[in-house]
C-alpha cells in the first residue's frame, strides 16, 4: 500500500488533502513563504497525530505541523521538495476541559487564540495572551513559537502561561503531561523544551494553561518625552509605583505617531503644544483589581513624580474606557500605517533595557552613515526591552531599491544587536527566515547543544526539517 | 600523571581535598546521605570549573556538584564507591553585577541565597526566592533543583526568576546564556533545561536572575475554617480581589498549630472561641505598593466577602509589622514543632487544587485504615496546590515501628497522590531519595525522553551519576 493510501486509512480520505485543495496550507498568510507538499493530513485527535507520526517514521516522511499559519518566519511552510507532509493541527480544536478552583484550562493544540481567551471570560478568567494575529492563530502554533504579544510584561510569554504539555514524539509516542501543576520537580522540564521549538522535536497536541483573574478596571496613559533614557526612568518609577498592576509599557517613537496621524485623519492626538511633536512617547497601561478611579489615582501619582523629575513633557491619562481604548489604537495602528509608507525592514530584537537608547543611537547613526535618508520606524515593548526597530525608505530610497539592500540593513541592525549582547528574534522566532543566522549570532555551545537535542529526539530527522536549525 | 596530581595542577593544590578534610562534603546537612569520593575539588571560576570537567571527561571520573549542600534528595551527595569527584561551587561566590534599569543581577552559583537578597535590597530591589535554608544554600543548588519557597504563588520556581544562564556542558564546553533579556525566542530552551537538572546534564556557574520592586508594605492575616473546600473557595475570592498583590496562601491543619502552642508556649493563637481550636487555617499575606494602611483594607475587602459567605469562621488581620511576623511564626514553628513530637514520614506533594480536598480525605482515610492511629500533619502552600502531608505516629506507634512502615506510608500516599494526577516531587526535587519512583508515577514517555537528553548531553555519564534517573 502506498504512503497516501495508508494515511487515508488511517485518518480516513476526506481528511487527507491533495492538489488543489491543499492551496492554502502550502502559503503563509502574508504571502512570504510558498511551498509544496505530498498531502496535507488533518487528524482528528492526538491518537489520529499519533497515527500520522508513526506513519511518517516508517515512510521517512518529512512533516510540517500547523497552526494557524500565521506565522512571521516560516516555520509552518514546506519547502519546495514536495516530499513533505503538512500536518494541520485545526481540527484538534476543542476546549477539553476549564477548572475553575484550579485556575487552569485544557486546549486542544488547533483552538485558536481568541476563542482561548473567551472561555477564559465566560468563566470569570483572563487568558492574558494576545496579540493581533488572535483572530486566526491557534494556541498550538503560539506554543510552538513561544508567542509575546502585548500583556508579557506582567503575565510573561506562552511558556510562561503553560503548566502542562500533552506532545506526540518524533516517534509517534504520546507523552501524556497535562497536570494542572504550579510545581513539579520530577525530572527535566521538557515542556518548555517543546515550547519554542517549532515543531522540530515534536507535536504539541494539547496544553494546560494558567488562567488569571480578570481586572475590574484598565486605563490607559500616554507620556509624551525627550528620550529614550527619560522613558526608561518612567518605567523604573512605574514598576516601583504600580508593581505588577502595570501591564503594559510600550515604547513609540514621535515619528510613528506622526504617520498614524497623516493616514487616519480621524485619529487625533491628545496633545497640544510641542508635545504633539515630541521625540518620543510612551504607552503605560494599568490592570487594578478595585476600581477605575483607583487605577486613575495611582497613575496620577506616578506620572506626578516623572512629570516633578522632568522626565516626561506631557501626560494624559484615560478618563474612560472609551479614551483607553482611543490611545490604544494609536499604538495598533502603526504597522498598517507604515505600510501606507511602503515596504520596510523589519527587526524583531530585544536588548537589556539598561542599554535600548545607546542602541537606538548608535545603530540609528550608523544606519544613516550606510544608507544615507533611510527613515527608522521604531517602537515596541520597552517593558520587554523588545522594540520593533523597522527601518522605511524615506526619502533617498525607492522601495525596490530598499528591498534590494534588505540584507546589508539586516545585517548592519543584526550585527549592533549582537554587540549590545541582545537577541535577533525576540518574539517571532526562527523558523526558515533566520535560521541561517544563528551561527553569527548565536552561542556555539548552544547550538551544538541544540544540534545535540534534535538528534537524540528525531533521530530521523523527519520533525519540521529546514527551520530553527542552520544547516 | 595520576588524576589528582592533575587536578591539583589545574585549580591549585590547597583546593584539592582528601582525606579528613573532604568529610563536610561528603554527608547532607540532615546526616540523612553520606558517601565518599576521591576527592573534593574547589574550582574558583568558570574556567576552573571546565578544566576540571574535561579532566574528568578524559578520565571518566564521576562529578558530583555541589552548593550549599542543604538539599533534601541527596542529589549532593556522592555513592560509597568513592569514585566520584565533588565539584564545590562554593568560591564562585561574587555577584558580578547588577543592572538596575534592567532589573536583573548576574550572580555566581556560589553565592548564599541570603547574600543575593541583600544585593537586591542594597539596591532597593526584591530578589523574591526564599527559603528555611536560606542562609546557607546557594543559588546554583536553588537553580538546580528549581527550588520553591513561600513566594512562589506570585512570584514563581527559581526558574521563573531566572532569564540567562551560564553552564559548563559535560564536555566541559562553557554555555555562555548570561544575557539579561526577558523575550529571546532564538531557538531551543536550554535554560530550563538546566534548571531543575540536579547537575545530572551540566553545572551551572552563573545566572542572570530578575529583580522586582520592593513592596512598600505586607501585612499578613490568619482565618479559621471548617474545611479546605472552604479554603479553596477563599483562595478564589483571595485572587480576584487582590489578584498579584497576595504573595501567600498558606493551609495549616489544626492540630499543627496546636503543637506548635504545646511546644513553644510563648506563642499564643490569635483568636478565642472556637476558632482556637479549629479544623483548619489559612495564612495570607499581602504585598502591597501603596501603604499597610490600603493592604488592609483591602484585606478587610476580600475577607468581609468570604465571612458573609460564611466561609470562614474568624479572621485576624495583622495590625502591625510585629504582628504580620507573630503571625508567620506560628507557621514557621510547624516543623520544629513536628520534630518535637519525633520522626515524621515527609511526603512533597502537588495536586490541582480543585482535587486537593478529596486527596486529602480520601488519603487520610486510606492511612487510618491501613494504619490505625497515626496522625496527619498537613500544612503547605495551598495558592500553589503544593502540600507538606507529613504523618506521625500518633498515638499508637513507635518512632521505630513508624519508621519500619516507613516505606508501606510512602506508596499508599505516593499512589493516592498519582490517582490524582499529582506530582511526588513539588519542590524539593528528586535526587536519590525518588529516582527509583519515578518508573512508577512519571509518565512513560516522558522518562524515556528524559534518558535520551541524558544520553545525547552526558554520553560519558559522568554529570551526577546515580541522581534523578532511574536505573
Amino acid at each position: 500500500m502506498t504512503f497516501l493510501n495508508e494515511l487515508e486509512q488511517r485518518i480516513g480520505q476526506q481528511h487527507v488533502l491533495t492538489g488543489q485543495s491543499m492551496q492554502q496550507y502550502l502559503e503563509d498568510w502574508r504571502g512570504r513563504y510558498t511551498g509544496t507538499a505530498v498531502a496535507v493530513a488533518r487528524p482528528a485527535s492526538t491518537e489520529e497525530v499519533a497515527l500520522v507520526v508513526r506513519l511518517c517514521a516508517e515512510h521517512r516522511v518529512p512533516i510540517v505541523p500547523q497552526g494557524g499559519n500565521t506565522g512571521l518566519c516560516g516555520g509552518a511552510t514546506p519547502d519546495n521538495s514536495a516530499t513533505a507532509l503538512v500536518l494541520s493541527l485545526e481540527r484538534l480544536n476543542k476546549i477539553r476541559s476549564v477548572d475553575i478552583d484550579n485556575d487552569t484550562m485544557v486546549v486542544e493544540a488547533g483552538c485558536i487564540l481568541q476563542n482561548v481567551q473567551q472561555a477564559a471570560r465566560d468563566h470569570q478568567r483572563l487568558f492574558p495572551l494576545s496579540l493581533a494575529a488572535e483572530g486566526s492563530c491557534t494556541i498550538g502554533g503560539n506554543l510552538a513559537t513561544n508567542a509575546g504579544g502585548t500583556q508579557v510584561l506582567r503575565y510573561g510569554n506562552a511558556r510562561d502561561l503553560t503548566l502542562g504539555l500533552e506532545v506526540v514524539t518524533a516517534q509517534g509516542e504520546i507523552l501524556h503531561g497535562l497536570h494542572g501543576l504550579r510545581k513539579d520537580n520530577t525530572g527535566y522540564d521538557l515542556r518548555n523544551l517543546f515550547i519554542g521549538s517549532e515543531g522540530t522535536l515534536g507535536i504539541i497536541t494539547a496544553a494546560t494553561i494558567k488562567l488569571y483573574p480578570q481586572p475590574v478596571a484598565s486605563c490607559t496613559a500616554l507620556l509624551a518625552l525627550n528620550t529614550i533614557e527619560d522613558a526608561v526612568q518612567v518605567l523604573a518609577l512605574a514598576r516601583q509605583g504600580l508593581a505588577a498592576s502595570l501591564t503594559g509599557f510600550e515604547l513609540i517613537a514621535g515619528n510613528c505617531l506622526q504617520a498614524v496621524l497623516h493616514c487616519y485623519p480621524d485619529q487625533r492626538m491628545p496633545f497640544q503644544g510641542p508635545a504633539e511633536k515630541a521625540a518620543w512617547y510612551a504607552l503605560l497601561e494599568l490592570s487594578d483589581s478595585e476600581s477605575l478611579e483607583h487605577a486613575r489615582e495611582r497613575f496620577e501619582t506616578v506620572i506626578g513624580q516623572a512629570l516633578e523629575q522632568e522626565l516626561v513633557q506631557d501626560a494624559v491619562i484615560a478618563e474612560t474606557i472609551a479614551q483607553s481604548k482611543a490611545l490604544w489604537h494609536l499604538r495598533e495602528s502603526i504597522p498598517l500605517a507604515e505600510k501606507a509608507y511602503g515596504k520596510s525592514i523589519k527587526h524583531d530584537v530585544s536588548i537589556s533595557v539598561s542599554v535600548m537608547s545607546q542602541f537606538v543611537h548608535e545603530t540609528d547613526k550608523a544606519l544613516q552613515e550606510a544608507f544615507p535618508g533611510l527613515e527608522n520606524v521604531t517602537f515596541g515593548h520597552l517593558g520587554d526591552g523588545n522594540l520593533h526597530y523597522n527601518v522605511a525608505r524615506g526619502t533617498a530610497f525607492t522601495e525596490e531599491e530598499l528591498l534590494k539592500r534588505q540584507d546589508e540593513i539586516y545585517t548592519l541592525v543584526h550585527d549592533s544587536v549582537h554587540r549590545f549582547h541582545g537577541s535577533i528574534s525576540a518574539e517571532h522566532g526562527v523558523g526558515q527566515l533566520k535560521r541561517q543566522l544563528l551561527p553569527r549570532y548565536k552561542d556555539p555551545v548552544a547550538l551544538s547543544l541544540m544540534k545535540q537535542i534534535k538528534t537524540a529526539l528525531d533521530p530521523l530527522g523527519i520533525m519540521n526539517p529546514g527551520k530553527v536549525l542552520p544547516d
